[in-house]
C-alpha cells in the first residue's frame, strides 16, 4: 500500500476505504469483553487478559456465501486495517467473533514468543486454507511442491510438513528464503534459477511427483511448463494444484494434463471459516513453530521506512512490530 | 407442545421460553425492510412484497460452531416459535439472514401455492439436511430405503427420488401416509405390521440393498435388526444410514456389520446452513413438489383444537394454517 | 480412424494396435461363460442368455494406478476395438469383469430397445464418470451447463436431469442435436453462434450461474471466456468445470477467477471403475433414456460408408449398428 | 490360530482352508518374476534382489467390490497363511499385484530393521485404513484418542501422529504397552482401570473431546459410554468413531449423541487398496517408525512355543520371526 504505481496512485489493487488506521495480522490482550463476546476456546464470556489474534476478514455473517459456510467469499466483506481501523494502535476493537484465543500457545513458547506466533495465526491460515481446505489435504506419506517462499509459501511448507507430507520440497529463489523454509519445514529446497525444477521434483521424487503444488509465486504463467510436466511425467495420479498468490496474468492449461493425470486445479483465498484459526493455534501449540518466517522486528515508528525498504528487498519474509513506544 | 405428559406438564422435550407466540414452519410477505436487510436471491435490499419463507433456526453466527460452518449446531440458538415470537400471528420480525426468497415458486405454482410450498420448505430442508448434507446424497441409480412416512420421511423420498434414486422404498404403517408418499417420490411402500421390511427391500432391489438408509421412526431399536439386515445380505457396500428422528432409545448395533460391509451411521439434526434452504427451494421450482405433505388446511382460529385432534390422529402429516381471520 | 490426416495417416490420435476387427460401445447375450465367469449381478456365474454390455477399457487390475482404484488410468490398458479385437462381429470373447448385465433394461424398454440402450452405457458412464466421479455431482435443485451436444455432452444432459439439477442448459450450434438433448434432460439450450452463451446463462439461472459447467465441446480455449463470464459473474459460487473433451488447444486460465469464485476446473477421461456402469445402467431402468442419441441405425455392412459420411456430418449424434445379417 | 475353543476347536473365526502353511505380515527379496510381475514402484518388471513386503488379503480384482476399487471386500478373498501358503518358507510366490517395495527404507533403516518394518507395512496399513481411508484422516492440529493398544492401535498412534494430530491420546490397560505407544506417537496415555476415560480425554483436550476415535479395543460396548460421553461433553462436534477390532457383541448406540454433535460411526477392515500400502512405506521412509511394535525376535522352530505363550501373554505386541535356520 505504501507503493505506488506508475501514475503515483496506491499500486495495492484490493479493497481499501482510507483514512483508516493500518495493521493487520496481530495479537493482543482482552482489556474489556461485551457481554455477549464469548471465547469461542471456552464457550463463555472473554475475560481481561486472555490473549488473542484476530482474522482480518470481517464477513458479515448474512450473505449467501455467509449463511452458506463460506465466509472467505462474503459479499459485504470490510477488512482490518484496509477498510476499517487496523493494528498500529494501542488498543482495537474488534468483534468477539473474529477473535481466537492463543493461550494454548503460552506454556510451550512463553509470552513473548507466544505474541508474535500469534500476529502469524492469520498468514498461516491463509496457507493452511488453500492446501487443506481447498486442496483437500494430504495422506500421511504423499509429496508435495511448493512454488515461492514468501509467507504463504513458507507457512505451506510448516503446514504440509505436519500433517505428514515425506517430501516437502520448495522452489524459491532467494537463498535466504530457502534457508528460512528448511527450518520452517522444508524437506528440499530448489533454486529455480539455478535447475529445472519439474527436473528436480522427479529426481528428489524418485519419479513419483507430487500429490499437491501450490502456486504461491504471483507468476503462473512462467511456472506452469514446470507443474504440468511434474503432473504429467510424475507416476502418481490425482494431483491438485492450488493457486493462491494472486496474479493477473493467464495460465496457459494444457486440459489434456488434467484429464490424463486425473488432476485438477482450484483457486484459493482467505483464512476464515472451517475451523482454520483454531486448527493453527492448535498445530502451533503441538510444535508447528512458524517464527522462522518473522525475520525482522521492529518498533511502530520504523513502520514507514520498512514498508519503503519492503518495496525493493524480496529477501525479508514477515517484519513485525513488537514494540509500541 | 399442546400435549401433557403424565403429571401435567408439557410433553414436548425440546428447547422452549414460554410465553411466546407459537408458529413455525411459515411464509409470508416482506412488508417493511431495514437498510441492511439483503435478499440473497438478488444481493440487494428486500423490497416489499418479496414472497419468503423462514428458517426456524435462529443461529448466533458468533459460536465455534457457526463460525465454522454449522449453524444447525449454536450454542445459542433462538428457535421462532419456542423461544421466541413465532408465526401465529400477523406480522412477525425476522432478521433477514432467517429469510428465503420463494419468488421461484411464483410462476409455475401459483401464489396460493406458493405459500403453502414455502411453509414446506424448512420440513423438507430436513429431510434434505439427513440424507444430502449429512448422508452425503446418493449416485443416479443407486437405491433407498426410509423408514417412517411422517412429514421428514416423506420429503426424504421427494428429495431422493429428484435426486435420481432408481428405488425410493419407504415402510410405513399408515395405509394413508403410504398412499400419500407415492405421489411425493416413493417408487415402493411396504407395510412394517405386514411383511418383513428387509426381505421386502431385498426383494424390490433384486438383492441389492440400499445405499441410504434414512432412520426416520423414532423407534431406532425396534427397526434396526431390519436395517442390519439390509446391509448385511444386500448385496452392495457402503451403506449410509442416517438417524434423523429423535428417541431415547439405545440402538443395537452390531460393528461387524459395518465393517464388512463398509457402512456408516450418521445423526443428523436442523434445516439451516450448508445452502440447504435455498437448494430446496430451488429443486421445488422444478418440480419438487412435496405439497401432498399438507392434508389439512385450517384457519388460525382452529389451532388448539387441530393440536388436540393430533395427540392421537396419526394419518394427518401437515395440518396448515392458510386463513387468518 | 476411417479418416485420414493431411498425409494420408489415420486421424485418430488414440492408442490402436491395427490389425485388429473395430467396433465398441456394444450390448450381446452371453452365450458360454467360463467356470469363474462371475455376473457382478447376480454374484454367480454367468448363464447363458445373460443380457450385458461391456467396458471399453480392459485394464490390468494390476499396475498402481489399478490397484489404488483407478482403472480409468490404467498403465497396461488394452482397448476393445482399438489395441484387441472389438464388435463387429457374432461373437466376442471379454472377461467376465468388463461385462455388465443390462437384464434390468428388459421388463422396462423390451428386448430391442434393451439392446440399444446397452450399447449405450459405455458412453454414457463417460458422461456420469465427468459430472459424477470426476465433477462431484450436483446437489439437487442446483443448475449446470453443458458445452457441446455430442453424445457425451447429451449423455451428461441426461445423467445431471436425473440427478435433480434444476436447469440443465445446453450450449450447442447443431439445431438437430439440441432438438435430441431436449428429449434427453435439457431444459434450456442455447446456440452459441446466434447468442452470447454467458449473458444466456445469468439470464436463465436469474443471476446464479452454474454448479457444474462440462467442457464437451474439444473447442476449451474457444469456450473459456464463457465459462469464467459465468463463474465471475454468476452469484454462486463452488462451480467445478469438468474438462472432458480431447484438445490440444491452451485454455487460458485465469487464476483470479477461480480464487474469487472459489472454482475449480477437474479433467476426465474414461469410464470404467467407481461403480460407473452399474448406476448407470441402474439409472437407465428407472426412467433414463438415453435412446434419442441414436439417430440412426444400420446393418453392419453400411459401417463403412457411414464412417466416411460421419466425416463430414455433424448432425448424426449415434450410428448404431442394430443388424448383423 | 494355535488356541481351542472350549469343544477343542481352532478358536480363530475368520476364513481358513488348512492345511496350509501359515505366515503372513512379512517381508522378503523378490528371487525371480514373470514377464508381467510389474514393480509398481518403477512400472517396469521386478528385478530379482527387490525388497518388497505383501499384501495377505488376495483379492480376486473381478467381483463388484473390487471392480468398483473396494478391494478390502472381495467378495472371494483368498488370504495368505490362512487359505493360501504363508511366509513361515523360505520361498513364497506371490503375485505381483499384491507386492509394494521396500526398497525406499534401506537408505535410512538399513538392511535388518528394513526387514522389520517390512512386516509392519501390513498391519500398519490396517491402522492406516481405519483411520484415513475409513475415518477421513484429521486436520493438523486436531485431537485423537485411541481405545486398545494392540498392535493396531499402536500403528494409530503413529499414523495419527504423523497426520498432524494435536493430542493423540491412548488408552491401553497394559503398562508395557502404554510405554511403547509413547515411543510411536502417542502424545498421552490412560489408564483405563485407574482413571475415567473420558473424564482424562476431557481434561488433557481442555473440554474439546476428540475429532476421531478408534476403537481398537474389540469390547465396544465396555469402551462405549467413555465414547459416547467424549462425544456428548467435548466441545468440538464432527467427530468420527472408527470401529475396527472385531467383536460380537452389541454397541449401545445412543443416536441422539450422533445428531446433537454431528457424529458419525463406521466401520473399517482390511489393508488393500486406496494407495494405502505405497502410503504407509512413504510414511515409513520419512521417519514413521513403527519398529517398536516388535517386541521380541524369534527364529522359525521358536514360532509355536510363541504361539501357545500369546494365549495367555498380554504385553507383547508383535513377535516377529528374524531367523529361518
Amino acid at each position: 500500500m505504501r507503493q505506488a504505481d506508475q501514475d503515483g496512485y496506491i499500486f495495492y489493487p484490493g479493497l481499501t476505504a482510507f483514512p483508516t488506521t493500518l495493521g493487520h495480522e496481530f495479537s493482543g490482550k482482552v482489556v474489556e469483553a461485551g457481554a455477549l463476546a464469548i471465547n469461542k476456546r471456552t464457550g463463555k464470556r472473554y475475560e481481561a487478559g486472555e490473549a488473542v489474534c484476530s482474522e482480518e476478514m470481517v464477513w458479515c455473517g448474512n450473505c449467501r456465501p455467509c449463511a452458506d459456510g463460506f465466509p472467505n467469499h462474503c459479499e459485504s466483506l470490510e477488512e482490518i486495517g484496509f477498510t476499517i481501523d487496523g493494528a498500529y494502535a494501542r488498543y482495537l476493537k474488534v468483534k468477539a467473533r473474529y477473535l481466537w484465543s492463543i493461550e494454548p500457545l503460552r506454556e510451550i513458547y512463553g509470552e513473548e514468543k507466544m505474541w508474535q506466533l500469534g500476529s502469524l495465526v492469520e498468514p498461516t491460515s491463509v496457507a493452511y486454507n488453500a492446501v487443506i481446505e481447498r486442496g483437500g489435504g494430504i495422506r500421511a506419506g504423499q509429496n508435495v511442491l511448493i512454488l515461492g517462499g514468501g509467507p504463504v509459501g513458507a507457512a505451506a511448507c510448516a503446514v504440509l510438513r505436519k500433517s505428514g507430507a515425506s517430501r516437502v520440497i520448495l522452489s524459491e529463489p532467494s537463498a535466504s528464503r530457502r534457508e528460512m523454509a528448511l527450518t520452517m519445514g522444508a524437506t528440499h529446497v530448489i533454486d529455480p534459477t539455478a535447475v529445472n525444477v519439474a527436473e528436480a521434483v522427479l529426481d528428489i521424487t524418485e519419479g513419483q511427483g507430487a500429490k499437491l503444488i501450490l502456486e504461491a509465486t504471483g507468476l503462473p504463467s512462467i511456472v506452469w511448463p514446470d507443474v504440468e510436466r511434474v503432473i504429467w511425467e510424475g507416476r502418481g495420479i490425482n494431483t491438485t494444484v492450488v493457486v493462491v498468490a494472486r496474479a493477473d496474468d493467464r495460465i496457459p492449461l494444457n486440459g489434456e494434463v488434467l484429464q490424463v493425470r486425473r488432476a485438477n486445479v482450484v483457486g484459493a483465498q482467505g483464512h476464515s471459516g472451517h475451523g482454520t484459526f483454531p486448527n493453527v493455534i492448535s498445530a502451533m501449540a503441538s510444535g508447528m513453530d512458524v517464527s522462522p518466517m518473522i525475520t525482522k522486528k521492529i518498533s511502530l515508528d520504523e513502520a514507514d521506512e520498512n514498508c519503503v525498504m519492503l518495496q525493493t528487498d524480496r529477501d525479508e519474509v514477515k517484519i513485525t512490530i513488537t514494540k509500541f513506544d
